[in-house]
């Protein structure tokens, strides 16, 4: 069960391991919010986003012996990235199971992080649980989750004690936060951490239109599921449904969730590159998005707004900075 | 004359104005220099280049009295965004000079920070120099300088207080800290604190080639000129000539002067891009192609590399990032 103590205890192990990143601002994104924005940069952390902090939470928490062996994860995304560099900055060995149509980019670019990548056949029919499966007893791996594992979950919230400080510091008593939801790990972490560090900021999931599976669980009172599994350009942050860990801390202490089209989330991505200089990929852009675009569903003089990077395409940005332009 | 007592008294009249900015890093990187490539992301800064250090500073030093009557800047580019930030943010009010025909997005984008624009007719003959003079008669304005003023490049110096620091707690003694040159503002400051804070850190300067100015007069000794006034795809750091009051500190405590091609300041650009996850404009490349590129002309285990941001135009970047794809 994560609380505040294990997300404590994860920023002392991520404490010169992760980066803090900044919270930026500028006039011209508050022009086009109606609010100060403050955009917490996680595409600034090692790897390209905010995944780092749970992989390192999770390996760390590992006893020695057992990590030793190893670390397994199921993911051709940041979690693979976030995992694989974790790994080797332990020295362990890491194990990356994907599909064989990954982008090469992707495969590569876990490949250089140091991990051996594993793929599976996705059409014929291989199950990556089954490979998963065999590897763990094979080699004595331990399978670090995406989401729904507890320390994941305390690495994800060290963002939120951050916010809570840099809050803080700039006299916000009073905000939503508005966080790109997949399973809910990030979230559901920071929920805590605000819970307890910052009372008066309130988490707010953002995601992207028909991959809503959070905003209409939180609606509902019930696990709601997507009715189609992937396709989204928010690729990043599309999950089938909330995790089971993560729903119940939403539920508790999250607002209505938000919910953002493709085109809204690429032209965040396009404002965050001309007036703050960052890069975000869609799936990381959508919390400004809904920062910006959904006026009327946010409450108070300024929102926090999660952004994040990963391995956005080149032609992608390309595409999306040029059909945004000012 | 700007000293370490001038950049101290302006880092504290900056603080909490500007951003403590972060010094970025990652695998990818170093395996590209063979060595380990820190960059001081001032992409990051406000309004998205160093110049808004140097224009508060210059505008925070002012009289009362004298700066409530307001400042003039010359500039179609990052020191007018600076300027006129920094004016916004004193309740004073900014002139800025820029000719008619500079790009519509910089002269909306100055105004848009509050600033006056005022345009001249630069093939018609008209002086720019004199409108600026009628402008300081007639209403008191005081001019800002772009690099060639104490309190700009004492202003500038903070930046090198802060990778002082950085590389202090990095265990970093002894490396190349290698910074995009135009007049030298830039470059002399944080020059001038390095000295007094890291004096195991030198200062190189880097700069396009054929806009090689400060490289060729810290070669000669002597004040050179381009052969070419202006054209570089980095016009953000071309000047013609090193400053007056710039040159004469980089020749005390600079190392020889960095050329890159404009080709390298394009995969520069594209490296931060995917593996940093920051917006560069090529003039704010060209100290990390150079950190990245030329090897041979530096030494030691580490290489600081300041970059920075401007209003870099989106097809550009998008051409960048596209011809340098991983």
């Amino acid at each position: 069960m994560t609380d505040i103590t294990a997300i404590e205890a994860a920023a002392e192990r991520l404490a010169g391991r992760a980066r803090v990143t900044p919270l930026l601002n500028s006039p011209e994104l508050d022009a086009v919010a109606g609010r100060r924005v403050w955009v917490k940069a996680e595409c600034l952390q090692h790897t390209g986003s905010f995944k780092f902090r749970g992989a390192w939470a999770a390996v760390s928490a590992l006893p020695a012996a057992v990590r030793a062996k190893g670390v397994l994860a199921f993911s051709s995304g940041n979690h693979a990235q976030g995992v694989a560099l974790a790994a080797r900055e332990h020295g362990i060995p890491a194990v990356i199971i994907m599909p064989a149509d990954a982008p090469r980019v992707k495969i590569e670019g876990t490949k250089a992080l140091g991990a051996e990548v594993v793929t599976y056949d996705r059409a014929g029919g291989e199950s990556r649980e089954a490979i998963g499966a065999r590897l763990v007893a094979e080699r004595g791996l331990t399978l670090i989750r995406p989401y729904d594992d507890a320390q994941v979950i305390a690495g994800q919230g060290t963002a939120g004690l951050e916010i809570a400080e840099q809050a803080a510091a700039l006299g916000i008593t009073s905000a939503d936060v508005v966080v790109c939801c997949g399973g809910g790990g990030l979230s559901s972490g920071i929920a805590l951490a605000l819970e307890a560090r910052a009372p008066g900021l309130r988490v707010r999931t953002a995601e992207p239109a028909e991959f809503d599976d959070m905003a209409r669980s939180l609606a509902s009172g019930v696990r709601a599921v997507n009715a189609t599994p992937s396709g989204s350009i928010c690729d990043a942050i599309v999950t089938p449904t909330p995790g089971e860990l993560t729903l119940p801390i939403l539920a508790r202490l999250a607002g209505p969730g938000l919910v953002v089209s493709d085109d809204e989330a690429l032209a965040a991505m396009a404002l965050a590159f001309r007036h703050l200089k960052i890069v975000l990929e869609p799936g990381g852009a959508v919390a400004l998005a809904a920062a910006l675009f959904r006026r009327d569903s946010l409450s108070g003089a300024d929102v926090i707004a999660l952004a994040s990077g990963g391995n956005v395409d080149a032609s992608m940005f390309a595409n999306a900075i040029a059909g945004h332009a000012a």
